[in-house]
C-alpha cells in the first residue's frame, strides 16, 4: 500500500471508525458466539498474494464484529471503564506514525520530554505532593507504565531491592535468598488479583490483610499483621493500599496505614488505578488523603480520563529507587547525554525495553477536554451511579452492598447466592446490558459499573428497567 | 470533540501522517535539540478550557517534530528496525476503535480468537514445529507479548516455577527461597541486557557464556559452565540462545545447545527477536533449525515484519507451563466458558492483565502484504546490508567486524577504538544519518542497520559516501 492509497483507506477507515462509534448503541453488547467460532471462518494459513482492502473491511463486520463485547456500548456497564475518546485516537494516529521507540532519551527527545512533563501536568491535577513532580528538579517523577499490574510489579521490584541494600548493608553476611525467604508485603483483602501476582513474580510473601466493615485496609489490623510476623523472624518490606478496589471501589484508610509505613521502613504504594481519575475533582480529592505518606502512587487513565488503553500513569518520590533496581547499560543503548543527570532514560523505570509516544494521547485530551471538560465527564458518571442507587434503594426487594462514591454500585437482591446468580445469569443471557459479579465477604453481588463515555441517564433507566424485569422472572421462578 | 469533528479531523490526521511520511527523507534523522528543551515551550500545568484542535495540530510541528529521531527515516541506520506499514496503522485505528481489553475470552472473543490463528498463521510461516502450535489442539500456543523483554521475563518465571515444583515434589522440605537460591540460568555473553535483568526480576542468578570465535554460544562452553555450576552445588534449570544478538547478529548453535537442555532438563527459550522474522524465507529458515528443541521461542514482528509496535509474537510447547506461573482467579474475571478447556485466557500468559487488540494488526498486514510481499521485503534489506558490506570491503581503510547474515553490518576503522569512536562521533554530529555503536570484544565497533521500510540502495550509497567523507576527516585529524 502507497502513500495515496493510504491517504484513500485511512479516511474510509475513519469513517467505519465514527460509524462504528455512532452506531454502537444499536450492536449487542455482548456477543453471541460459542468458543472457536473464529477458525471456520477464516484460511488455515496467510495468503500467499495479496488480499484487497475491500476483502479485509468486509471481513471486519463478517468476522471480527459477530465476536467483539463492545466495551464502548452505552449498555456495558460490566468490569470499570476502559478508556476512549477521540482525542485519544487522533493522538495514537500520530503516535504510529512518528513510530518511535522511546526506550532512552536520545531514542527520541520529544518522546521522553512530553512524557515527563504530561505527568506534571497530570500530577497537578490531581494536586499531588510537589515530591512526586519532576519539575522542581527533586528527587520524584513520572512514568507511563502499560497497566497498574506492571506499576505494583515495577514498585514491588524496586521495595524488594531497597530492603536487600539495607539488610545486607547492616549484615553482609546475609545472601539476596536468605533475605527475600524473609520479605513479607501485604495488601487488603480487597486488592486486586494483580498485586498477589506480584507477588508471586517477585519471589517474596503476601499477605492479605482482612479490611474492615466497609472493605478497608485499617491501622489495627495491619499492626497486628506486622507484630506477629515480625515475632517470626519475618521482614515486612511492602505494603500496597487500594483507593477503589475492584469488587466494590471502598478505599483503605491511608491516613491510618501510611503513617506506619513511614515509621517501619515499608515502601508504601498507592493503587488507585480505577478511583485515581476522580481525584482531578475537589470534591473527590480528599480521597487521596494520605498520599504524602507514599513511596509511589498508580492511576490508569487509560480507565477513567479518556486516554485509551494503555496509559497508566506512576509516580515515585525517589526515581533512582526505580532505577537502581533496573538499571543496566549496554553499549548499544548508551549515548552521550546519559550522565549528564539532565535527562531521563525511561527504560530503567520499567520491565519491557520498548515503548511507545503515549503522552501524545495525554496531551491531546487534557488540551481538547480542558482540565474543566474533564471534571465534567467524571462528574456525570459519579451522578449516573447515584442515579442507578437510589433506583435499587426504591425497590425494596433489592439492597446496596457498598457505599456508592464514585461510578460503581454493588447491589442484590435480598436473599440467596442462588437467587443472585441466576439473577446474574438471565442478564447476560438476555444480553441487553452486560455486568459482572463479585464476591464481598460471602455475598454474591452483582457489580453496576458506569463505563461508556455516552452513556446516558436514559441508559441506566433502561438498564434498571430491564434488571426489575428479569428479578420478577427469578423470584417467580424461585417460588413455583 | 463529537462524531462529526472527528470525521473532520480524522482525515486531516490522516493527510498528516502522509505528509509526515512522504516528507521523512527531507527531515534531518536526528533533532538538534538539547536535554530540557520542550518544558519552556509549553504551559506549567493543563489548560482549564478546552485548546482548539488547530493549536494542537499547529504545536506537533512547532514542538514535537523538533524532538524526534525520525526513526523511519531511510536515513536511520540505528539500533534495530521497528515496523512501520500502512495496513498496520489502519488496524490500529480500528483496534482504538473497537478498544476492548481483552484478558479474558469473554472480554472480547474475537480479541482473543483472532491471536490463537494469527499466531499459527504466523507459526506456520515459520514451519514452527507443530508442537507450538494450537491448531492441532495440542498443549502448545502463540501469544502476542508486548516486548521480546517481556517473552524473556515470562519464560524465565515459568522455568523457575516448573524447577521449584519439581524439586520440591521430589524434596517437600526444600523451602522455595532455598531452591531459588541455587537455581542459575545462562546465556551468551552476547545476549542482550533484557535477558540479566529478567534474572535480575525474577531474583535467580545469569551467568554469561563465553561466546566462541563467531560470537555464538556453543555446547563446549555451556557443559563447562554446567559442570562447574553441577559441583558447587547451584542447578541450572534455564538457557537463553540467541538468533540474531543485538550486538551484532550472531546466532547462538541451537542444535548444539539444545540436546543439553532437554537432556539436563533446563527450560530452553530461544530469543530470535530481530532475525525471526527473516525465517519467512525458505533460504533463512535453516538458522531456526534446532527450535525443535526449545520449550518456548520468541520474536519481534514489530521490529522487521511490517506489524508496528507493540507485537512480540511468543509459542511454548506447553500452555499449562505459563499459566501454572501466573494463574489467579478472582470472581470479577470467571466467566462461564473458562472451565471449558475450549477457551484460552491470555491474561495467565503475561505480566500484565489488559490487553489491546493487536492481532488486528497481523491479519491487516499478513493479508495486505501477503507472505510474498513478506519476503520480498525481508529479501530487499538483506541485499541492501550485503551492498553496505560490499561498499566497505571495497576500501582498505575498513574492515567488516562479524559475518553479515541478515540485515546489520558490524564495520569499523582498522585501527583504534579512539578513532573509530571519533568516526562515530563525526556521523551523529553531523546528523545526516544515524548509527549506533557496540563493543565486540574490546573493539568498539558501528553497526550499520537496514531499518526503514523505505530505504533504497540510493540511500545506501549515498550514507556510505558520506562515511568515507568522515573518515578522511578523522583520518587527517589524526594525523595532524
Amino acid at each position: 500500500m502507497n502513500t495515496s492509497e493510504f491517504r484513500r483507506r485511512g479516511k474510509e477507515m475513519v469513517d467505519y471508525v465514527a460509524n462504528y462509534m455512532e452506531g454502537l448503541e444499536g450492536r449487542q453488547v455482548y456477543p453471541d458466539v460459542e468458543p472457536g467460532y473464529l477458525r471456520p471462518l477464516i484460511p488455515d494459513s496467510a495468503p500467499q498474494e495479496p488480499d484487497t482492502f475491500e476483502d479485509i473491511i468486509n471481513d471486519i463486520e463478517k468476522i471480527i464484529m459477530p465476536g467483539v463485547t463492545h466495551w464502548h456500548s452505552p449498555y456495558f456497564f460490566a468490569y470499570f471503564p476502559t478508556a476512549s475518546s477521540y482525542p485519544a485516537m487522533l493522538a495514537d494516529m500520530l503516535c504510529g506514525a512518528i513510530g518511535c521507540i522511546g526506550f532512552s532519551w536520545a531514542a527520541s527527545p520529544a518522546c521522553t520530554e512530553l512524557e515527563t512533563v504530561m505527568m506534571d501536568w497530570l500530577g497537578k491535577m490531581l494536586e499531588l505532593p510537589e515530591a512526586f513532580l519532576t519539575e522542581k528538579a527533586g528527587e520524584g517523577g513520572g512514568v507511563i507504565q502499560g497497566s497498574a499490574s506492571e506499576a505494583t510489579l515495577v514498585a514491588l521490584l524496586a521495595a524488594r531491592t531497597k530492603a536487600i541494600h539495607r539488610l545486607q548493608a547492616a549484615s553482609p553476611e546475609l545472601t539476596q535468598a536468605a533475605i527475600m525467604e524473609k520479605l513479607v508485603a501485604y495488601s487488603s483483602d480487597q486488592a486486586h488479583s494483580s498485586v498477589e501476582r506480584a507477588g508471586l513474580i517477585g519471589g517474596v510473601k503476601l499477605k492479605a490483610i482482612p479490611s474492615d466493615g466497609n472493605f478497608a485496609m485499617r491501622a489495627s489490623a495491619l499492626q497486628e499483621a506486622l507484630e506477629r510476623d515480625r515475632a517470626a523472624g519475618l521482614i515486612p518490606f511492602f505494603v500496597v493500599a487500594t483507593l477503589g478496589t475492584t469488587t466494590c471501589c471502598s478505599f483503605d484508610n491511608l491516613l491510618e496505614v501510611g503513617p506506619i509505613c513511614n515509621k517501619e521502613d515499608m515502601w508504601l504504594h498507592v493503587d488507585a488505578a480505577y478511583a485515581g481519575s476522580a481525584f482531578i475533582c475537589p470534591e473527590f480529592r480528599h480521597l487521596l488523603n494520605g498520599v504524602e505518606f507514599a513511596d509511589s502512587f498508580n492511576f490508569n487513565p487509560h480507565k477513567w480520563l479518556l486516554v485509551n488503553f494503555d496509559c497508566s500513569a506512576m509516580w515515585v518520590k525517589k526515581r533512582s529507587d526505580l532505577t537502581g533496581a533496573f538499571r543496566l547499560d549496554p553499549t548499544y543503548l548508551k549515548h552521550s547525554h546519559q550522565d549528564s543527570g539532565l535527562i531521563t532514560d525511561y527504560r530503567h523505570w520499567q520491565i519491557p525495553l520498548g515503548r511507545r509516544f503515549r503522552s501524545l494521547k495525554m496531551w491531546f485530551v487534557f488540551r481538547m477536554y480542558g482540565v474543566k471538560g474533564l471534571q465534567a465527564y467524571i462528574r456525570k458518571h459519579v451522578q449516573l451511579s447515584h442515579e442507578f442507587e437510589s433506583l435499587v434503594l426504591q425497590d425494596p426487594r433489592f439492597e446496596i452492598c457498598a457505599e456508592v462514591t464514585l461510578g460503581l454500585v454493588c447491589f442484590r437482591l435480598k436473599g440467596s447466592n442462588k437467587v443472585n446468580e441466576a439473577l446474574l445469569q438471565r442478564i447476560n443471557s438476555a444480553k441487553k446490558i452486560h455486568l459482572v459479579p463479585c464476591h464481598l465477604r460471602d455475598k454474591f453481588v452483582l457489580r453496576f459499573a458506569i463505563c461508556s463515555r455516552t452513556v446516558e441517564s436514559a441508559h441506566v433507566q433502561r438498564a434498571w428497567e430491564h434488571i426489575k424485569e428479569l428479578a420478577a422472572d427469578v423470584l417467580q421462578a424461585e417460588k413455583e
